[in-house]
C-alpha cells in the first residue's frame, strides 16, 4: 500500500512537472513570437496614426473599423461590433486663460479643459483666483470668500508613492469633484493644477462631474508649470485675474462599439475567459499608453495564442471596450449582454496601466483563487511577473465582476512615468519602447493561456 | 521548562517582528527622500554637464574632482582620492567610412572607432569587404577569401532574451576578438554591426583588443543601419569597397583616480562593506546611464543613510572607479589597496546596468549568504526588487571578489532600454527618469543598511 502510495504520487510529481516544462515552453514561445514578431507595436503604431479616439469623434469609429478589420485577419473563430450608445463632448476651439495682475502684466497659462466641462459664456468669463489645496480646505471657507470667484485647487503631486498611481487617486478628486465644491460656493469656474508627475507644462484632462441642481460651471486643468506661476503670481497679488474661455459642447448621446474577438473553446465553449482595454482615448492625444497599449496587448494576446496553434479548451475573447474614459458605457454594455444571455466568465483581465514593463496582476477574487494564480508565477520568466497582490483589476471589467463575481485581474506595469503622460498631450507612441509593450502582451498571453488550461 | 521556551520564543518573534518594522520604516524613509529630494538625479544631472569621462581625459579629471568636492560636502567621515594609472586613447577627429558600389553610388557610414584601436594609415585604407556573422564564421573561411579585405560581422542582436544583457553578452565578442581573427586571417580593417539592440543608426564603442605579434588593424562599429545598408549593397555588389579613416592614438599611462567616500562603523570599523559604480564612460556620451547612474546610485545611497542619522556598525564605502569600460585599472587597484592593508571586506555592492527601475540583485556568494540576502527582500516596498537570483556582482568589484572571495552583489534593474543607449551617444541625461534613479539609490540604500545591520 505505501509503495503504491509512493509510486503514484511520484508518478503525479513527474507527470506535473513535465506539464510545468511544457507549460513554461509556450510561455517561452509567446514572449519569443511577441519579441520578434512585435506585432502589437506594430498595431498601436497604425492605430496612433488614426488619431484620438474620444467617445463619439469620427476618429474613435475609424480606429473601432480598423480594429474590427485588423480582428477580421487574425484567424479567430469571430469578430464582432457590439452596440453602445456613448456620450459625445467635444472640446471646440482653443481653450485660453490669460492671468493680469494689478500692475497689467499678462501670462498666457496652459490649459485644457476638463472633460465634459460646460464653455464659457459667450465671450469668456474674467475672475479673481482663491487658491486651496483641497476640496476639504474650500468647504472650510465662507461662501463670500469663494463667490464670483475661480477656485484654483493647487494639491501637489506626492512623488513619496512608489506606485504613483497612488498619488494619482489621492489628488484626482479635485479633477472629478472639483467643479462641484466650487460652484456650491458661488464660484463661476474650477481650475486645478494637472493630476501628473512630472515638472512640465503639459495639461492633463480627465473626466469631470456636475451635479443635478446645481450650477454646472467650465472647469479646466492647469500644466503643472502653469499652476507654480499662478501660485507665485498670487502670492503677490490675491487681486490678480484670469481671462478664461472654453468653447466645450455637449451633444446628443452617439452611436458606437465595443469591438470583440472571440475564440472558442473545445471543451468548455461555455466557460469564458475576458481579457481586454479600452479603446477610446482623450482627445488630445494618441492614447498611446492609455489605453492602446491595454488594446493591443489584449489583442495581441490572442493573436499569440492562435499563432501557437493553441486550442483552447474554453472561449477567450478579447474586447476593445469603448468609453472608459467618460461614461463606462462599453464596460456597462458588456456586462449587461452577458447578464442577458446568461454567460459564464471564469474570469475577467484588464490591461490599463501602460505599455510599460510588466511587474505582477492585482486580482480581485477568493483568497484560494487568488492562491491558484499565483501559483502560476514560477512559470513566467524573470524580470516579467512576480506577484498576484490582492485587489485590482480595471473599470471596464468592475461592471462585469459587480453583476455577477467574476474574478478579475489588472495588469500591473512598470509605472513610474505613466502620470507623466497619462491623459495628456505627451501620451503618444513615440514613448512606447517595443520591448516593454511586447513583454505585457506575452504575459497577458501566457495568464490567459494558463486560466484555459487550468480553469479557476 | 516548555512553558519558558514557548515565552521566550514568543518574545524573540515579538522583537524580530519589531525589528522588521523598524528595518521597513527605515527603507520607506530612504525612499520617501530619493523621491522627494531627487539628490542622485540632481547629481547626475550636474556630472552630465561636465562632458565625457574617458579614462585619461582632461573631462574625466574634472568629474573626479567634482565627485570629491560634493562628497566633501555630505558630512561622511572622510572623502580622498587613490591614484590610479590609467590607458589614455583618443579617437581623434572625425572618423570616415564611405562605401561605393562599382556604378560609383557612394554612401558614408555611421561609424565609431573601436575603444584602443589604432587609426587607419595616413591617406586612410581601402578595401572590399567580406561579410560573416560570427568569428566562427570567418575561422571557417580561407585566407585567401580574407587577405587584403575588410571583414564586417553583421550577427543579428537577438531580441528573444526577456533581458537584452544576454544577447550583448552573445554578441559582443565580435566587437572585443574580432579584430584579431580578422588580422589572423590578413584582413586590413575590421567592422562590426554595433553591438545595440535599437533600430537606428548610433554607433555602438566598447573596447576591444589585440594581440601581441599580431598586427594591430582599425576596427570601428556601424550603426545598425549602416550595417544594414552595407549588408544590402554587398548582396547586390560583393566587389563595393569602403574608404576608411579613423585617426585614434595612444598616449602613454595618465595619472588618474578612484574617489572614494567613507562612513566609520561605530562597532565593526574593520568591516567593509563597499559599494560603487565607474566614473569614466566612453568620450562619445554623457555616460548617464553607463555608469553615471551607478556612481550616483552609490554616492546617494550613503548620503541618504547619512541623511537619516544612521551610526552604521560597519564601515561603509562608496567608490567612483576609474577605468572600468578599457582597464579595470580602478578595480584592480582597490582591490590590490585592500589586500595590502589585509582590509575585510563583508560584501560588494556594484551598480553599473543603469539608472533603470530596480528589479533585483544578482549575487555571487555562497548559497546560506545568498539565503540570508533573500530574507531581507519582504522589507523593500513591492515594484522596487523581488529576488536575489544566482551569480552577478560587476567588473569593478570582480577583482576584489577574486582576491579574498568577497561576495559580491550586482543591481538589476528594469533593463529594456539600456542596449538602445549604451556605449553610444544616445546614453545622455535626458533619458533618465528621475523617479526611476532615486528608487535604485533607494534601494542600494536599503540593502546596504540591512548587510550593515546583520552582517552577512
Amino acid at each position: 500500500m505505501r509503495t503504491t502510495l509512493l509510486f503514484f504520487s511520484m508518478m503525479l510529481a513527474i507527470m506535473s512537472h513535465g506539464q510545468n516544462d511544457q507549460d513554461r515552453l509556450m510561455i517561452k514561445n509567446f514572449f519569443d513570437d511577441a519579441l520578434t514578431g512585435k506585432q502589437s507595436y506594430l498595431w498601436l503604431e497604425d492605430l496612433c496614426e488614426i488619431g484620438p479616439r474620444l467617445s463619439g469623434s469620427k476618429t474613435s469609429l475609424d480606429a473601432i473599423h480598423w480594429v474590427k478589420s485588423v480582428m477580421d485577419t487574425c484567424g479567430f473563430d469571430t469578430a464582432y461590433l457590439q452596440p453602445v450608445l456613448v456620450p459625445h463632448w467635444e472640446r471646440g476651439a482653443r481653450e485660453k486663460a490669460t492671468l493680469t495682475d494689478r500692475n497689467g502684466n499678462s501670462y498666457e497659462l496652459s490649459l485644457l479643459a476638463i472633460g465634459g466641462s460646460v464653455g464659457t459664456p459667450e465671450g469668456g468669463l474674467r475672475g479673481q483666483v482663491i487658491e486651496v489645496q483641497s476640496i476639504d480646505d474650500l468647504d472650510h471657507l465662507k461662501a463670500e470668500e469663494v463667490k464670483g470667484k475661480i477656485v484654483f485647487y493647487n494639491p501637489p503631486f506626492d512623488q513619496r508613492n512608489i506606485s504613483p498611481g497612488s498619488s494619482y487617486g489621492a489628488n484626482v478628486i479635485v479633477r472629478s469633484r472639483g467643479a462641484i465644491a466650487a460652484a456650491k460656493k458661488g464660484a463661476i469656474a474650477s481650475l486645478i493644477r494637472s493630476v501628473g508627475s512630472s515638472y512640465d507644462d503639459a495639461p492633463h484632462t480627465g473626466t469631470g462631474n456636475y451635479l443635478e441642481g446645481l450650477d454646472s460651471i467650465p472647469a479646466a486643468a492647469l500644466g503643472v508649470q502653469s499652476a507654480e506661476k499662478l501660485h507665485d503670481i498670487l502670492a503677490l497679488d490675491p487681486t490678480a485675474t484670469i481671462d478664461l474661455s472654453m468653447h466645450c459642447q455637449w451633444f446628443d448621446d452617439a452611436p458606437s462599439y465595443n469591438v470583440i474577438a472571440e475564440v472558442r473553446g473545445a471543451e468548455f465553449p461555455d466557460e469564458i475567459i475576458v481579457m481586454g482595454g479600452h479603446l477610446d482615448s482623450w482627445d488630445i492625444s494618441d492614447g498611446a499608453h492609455d489605453d492602446g497599449a491595454g488594446c493591443m496587448h489584449s489583442l495581441g494576446a490572442l493573436k499569440l495564442i492562435v499563432n501557437q496553434g493553441v486550442k483552447p479548451k474554453r472561449t477567450i475573447r478579447a474586447v476593445m471596450f469603448i468609453n472608459e474614459e467618460n461614461g463606462t458605457r462599453g464596460g456597462i454594455a458588456y456586462a449587461d449582454s452577458a447578464l442577458a444571455k446568461n454567460e459564464k466568465h471564469i474570469a475577467a483581465i484588464e490591461s490599463d496601466a501602460g505599455g510599460f514593463s510588466p511587474r505582477g496582476f492585482g486580482m480581485t477574487a477568493s483568497d484560494d483563487k487568488r492562491s491558484k494564480v499565483e501559483s502560476f508565477l514560477s512559470l513566467f520568466p524573470r524580470n516579467t511577473i512576480s506577484y498576484i497582490s490582492r485587489g485590482g483589476g480595471g473599470v471596464d471589467i468592475g461592471p462585469l465582476h459587480r453583476a455577477d463575481g467574476t474574478p478579475m485581474l489588472g495588469l500591473i506595469v512598470d509605472g513610474q512615468k505613466m502620470f507623466d503622460l497619462h491623459h495628456s498631450p505627451n501620451d503618444v507612441f513615440e514613448t512606447v519602447h517595443f520591448r516593454e509593450l511586447e513583454l505585457g502582451t506575452a504575459t497577458m498571453a501566457g495568464m490567459i493561456y494558463l486560466l484555459d488550461q487550468y480553469g479557476l
